[in-house]
């Protein structure tokens, strides 16, 4: 067990203090475990009645109480037997049970116990010496939870408090703030208020569905970064989404991805895999022609599902899913090709990120392979050795300032990480660039060099965007769904102040469409006020008012979901600002 | 047994002619079936040695023979221990065994055996009374195949001989020449040779990788029916291959596709099914909101894959593979609207099929349920009854003249399907119109009607282009494979007379990408006449040859596909007219 830090210390302690205070507020509590996560603990209890949430203020005071009485954490050594007699007598069945696994598995002789106050608990510590040292406004419980004993479904189920505590009250405030922040960030919660995308009881979970204007995002990324990439040569392959097991054993993948690979069967027989990954159709695009060195690099992109089987328990939002769109790329170069190719990922990267606001508040981690356990790779040492030494070259010579990461390489090569910082401060690594010797080898592929030889071709995996799933979720809470014009599924909206003005708003919203920007119009028979806040609600760019002046003048009452009210416009004027905006994708 | 027809008494006839013909070529010949097929006969032989291709006009010179002895087709009645005897004096153990199943079955106490010269064969008949009534020159020998006996491959694989029988040497000549032209437009040849497509042993069968050539062809039809669809109110949705099963055992699919259902499993103990259908899917988008009567219509489109669990035995090319990418779509409107939006649907299928040439010649099917057979749909009869009336009275006011045909309605409601001719006159259905009172039953979908009651919508599903990879082989052998411009991988190809002129040539093609033509450059060291080849073959649209003419005064040499060289002309000028071409979708 590695040593615990002095606020995990502080943590376990309050989860020490938060069962002592159960003790008294609930006669006859049974006690599971309080152990320390990330930014606090939790522990798990048998009560005589269901907690309900104001329990926890209750709790809160309680505990506050007996801090104050600078209750010490007295430690005391027992041998097996007598641990057991004790919490036998203290009528504590799921301590005897952690005492009786214990002499089963005969992992010690004695056991520690510690006593705060009336309460004893079974427990390895450290802790803190007394309460004195455990701050009274630097915790806060959180929330509860049924957590089955022992996370064993056919056990019974307890009941779970989950607290938070840090170093001060300044630390907890900010960590609060934070997670309010976070809450109406949380990209579940603005995709449903929004309509981008749903999920459904009878498609299952892990499977999002992307509604209309969800879509509308989707396609605008999709092409920004294809014609991003079309500048650099990239020509886009669509693949299926199956394929014999065999391709994925010579990829490696089978062995690697087993658990998380869907298995496809049919009454007919057949036997297949869904993809995990990309790049084996790739070469096998590139496999069905033979190659001279004149026509490398080859390169393609593909922006389409693939599918793993994560743990059922772990699915949810966007951020992890069965369903996965990749947007991915390979390219298939020669030796002397790699630095200009990976030169011109480093600038489509940039490019991508600069407008997003991402490009910046990142670092890139240079991922080499773990070196003692070679077993977790595929290809030669030799050819590792290379392409580390070629990622490490570019990265200076660049400037990336690249770190080296020990164990963070792919399957099959080194590899260059991208790591962005959100709205909220998360780090979320997203673009790769992979080098990658040992997939064209597996899969025999070649072209004629200037020789006439018959030699593999290096292989290039790139992503720059991730998964759209992901990057979703990642715009939606970097944004809180105000997203920049050109991503918004409606760009403008227009409202007439009343029915008598909805010709001329149906005139403008159709002058709008037809310089493509996305206009609606909202002709509902409701006070202006909701209209405007219906529209602010839904984080419209621009929401055009109509009236008799504007009908009068050409023009629109221009609300800026930023800016507020900015008056009146000609409606020509409004579009070629808005049409600017949106194309320099601001 | 149906009676035959006078063409099929001869392609019958025929058979036997190819049979007697072995007897005499090939002693110890024992003799399989030969039954009658679509333009022709087979007949399955078990011979002393394997048949090489130049046997077959050996064999069609010894049917001539006979055929000119005017032999007679002696019918005999015999009972069925008699023919037993008979045919075991012959030594012809596939009769005896054909003999055995008769008696085993108790179908009959007698059979028929004929008689043409030597040979002997058990049939039913009828047969021509003469060989006098063959010619000579309406048939032919075609192919060679192996077939197991019964077609049980745990039998013995016997030797097929194919043949084809007309009426005339000009409807058989007729006939060969239409072959001839199916084989030279065969997608699979020209989707090989203008690198559209390709598969892998490593991937399997039915799942076509498509290779960049080909991905532009797909999102220029993709794009092109959005755009048209998008005018109608279609909306863009994107949603999971994979579902629980139950989602189908409520649509009804899981049961009607039992066999062509994929399942997927994994280690983790995950059950799903890979969807055969998109329909369900979009049900559940809809079901993701509250509506109203005023938010119908809602239409959703989609092009997206589904699999289908074909037999292996019969995946191929394009037209029969496992991925399936179909552009599909669903209304949900009120019953008061679903003659306007079917109207809509005939006015998109139009638009989309006039351009390709295949509007015009083409009917329409409106395809009504088998009253015999309720079993095999779902729903109530009486909306069943409103549905078919419905599509009857539209059919009737649009002029559509659709014939009825009954038992060809989908699942779960009747539909107009639109029945097109393509280059070599062969029959092709794609576009349909389904109307569908059931499925939005059965999931429990609703809207809120102006009278406050929640009521079910009705569902139209729809598609204009079907499958992407059916209306690929379709468009690839209709042009054979000479694309309209609007859709050619590469729309003009820059080739300059000598190296000297590779600069220029990078202008011209620079020129033309600035306004997204679709341009490639071929700066190989080869002659002129060789590149200008090579750019036919490909079916280029226009080869711009480029020389010292040429650059001095701005212009291009354009030699069209289809008109040959057209001369000079001013770069602009070529841009501005290409354009205006691939705009008009010609």
């Amino acid at each position: 067990m590695p040593k615990q830090s002095k606020i995990e210390i502080i943590r376990h302690s309050t989860s020490h203090l938060l069962a002592a205070a159960v003790q008294q507020l609930f006669s006859g509590a049974k006690f599971g475990i309080g152990p320390v996560i990330a930014n606090g603990f939790y522990y798990d209890f048998d009560l005589p009645r269901s907690l309900k949430p104001d329990d926890l203020s209750k709790l809160e005071k309680k505990m506050r109480e007996l801090l104050k009485k600078n209750l010490p954490f007295e430690k005391k050594e027992l041998t097996i037997e007598k641990a057991f007699d004790l919490f036998k007598k203290l009528k504590q069945p799921y301590k005897v049970e952690l005492i009786k696994d214990l002499k089963k598995n005969k992992q010690a002789k004695k056991v520690t116990v510690y006593q705060t106050g009336d309460f004893t608990d079974l427990c390895r510590g450290p802790h803190v010496r007394s309460t004195k040292e455990l701050k009274p406004d630097a915790f806060k419980l959180t929330r509860l939870a049924g957590a089955y004993w022992k996370g064993d479904e056919k056990n019974k189920m307890l009941q779970r408090i989950y607290g938070v505590v840090f170093k001060s009250k300044k630390e907890l405030d900010q960590y609060l703030a934070q997670q309010t922040e976070a809450e109406k960030r949380d990209h579940r919660k603005i995709g449903k208020e929004l309509d981008l995308f749903t999920f459904s009881d009878l498609v299952g979970p892990g499977l999002p569905l992307f509604t209309p204007k969800g879509v509308i995002i989707i396609d605008q990324l999709k092409k920004h970064i294809e014609q991003i990439c079309a500048k650099y040569g990239f020509k886009k392959v669509l693949t299926p989404h199956l394929a014999k097991i065999k391709l994925y054993e010579l990829s490696g993948h089978a062995k690697k991805f087993s658990q998380e690979l869907f298995r496809v069967t049919s009454e007919r027989k057949h036997e297949m895999v869904i993809r995990p990954v990309l790049c084996p159709h790739h070469t096998q695009i590139y496999a069905s022609r033979p190659r001279s060195y004149r026509d490398l690099p080859i390169r393609y992109m593909e922006s389409e599902k693939q599918y793993r089987a994560e743990k059922p328990g772990e699915v949810g939002g966007l951020n992890r899913v069965y369903s996965i769109t990749i947007e991915d790329g390979h390219i298939f170069c020669r030796i002397d090709q790699i630095k200009q190719e990976i030169n011109n990922l480093v600038e489509i990267v940039q490019g991508f990120y600069k407008p997003l606001g991402l490009w910046g508040k990142h670092w890139v981690s240079l991922s080499v392979r773990d070196h003692q356990h070679p077993e977790k790779y595929i290809g030669d040492e030799k050819d590792w050795d290379s392409c580390e030494k070629i990622l490490k070259q570019i990265s200076e010579e660049t400037n990336l300032k690249a770190q080296k990461k020990e164990g963070e390489a792919a399957l099959y090569g080194p590899k260059l990480d991208f790591m962005f910082q959100d709205a909220l401060g998360n780090q979320i690594q997203i673009p790769t660039i992979q080098l990658d010797f040992a997939t064209p080898k597996r899969f025999g592929l070649s072209y004629i060099n200037q020789d006439g030889r018959s030699v593999p071709p290096v292989m290039i995996h790139r992503a720059i965007l991730g998964s759209y799933e992901r990057f979703i979720a990642l715009l939606i809470e970097h944004f809180a769904g105000a997203f920049p014009t050109w991503l918004s599924p409606v760009q403008a909206q227009i409202i007439p102040v009343s029915q008598k003005f909805n010709k001329y708003a149906q005139q403008v919203a159709e002058q709008l469409r037809q310089e493509d920007i996305r206009v609606e119009l909202n002709e509902d028979n409701e006070t202006l006020g909701k209209k405007i806040r219906e529209g602010q609600l839904q984080k419209i760019p621009y929401l055009l008012i109509i009236g008799q002046q504007e009908q009068t003048a050409d023009s629109v009452a221009v609300r800026d979901r930023e800016k507020g009210d900015l008056g009146q416009m000609k409606t020509k004027k409004f579009i070629s600002q808005i049409k600017e905006e949106i194309k320099k994708k601001n």
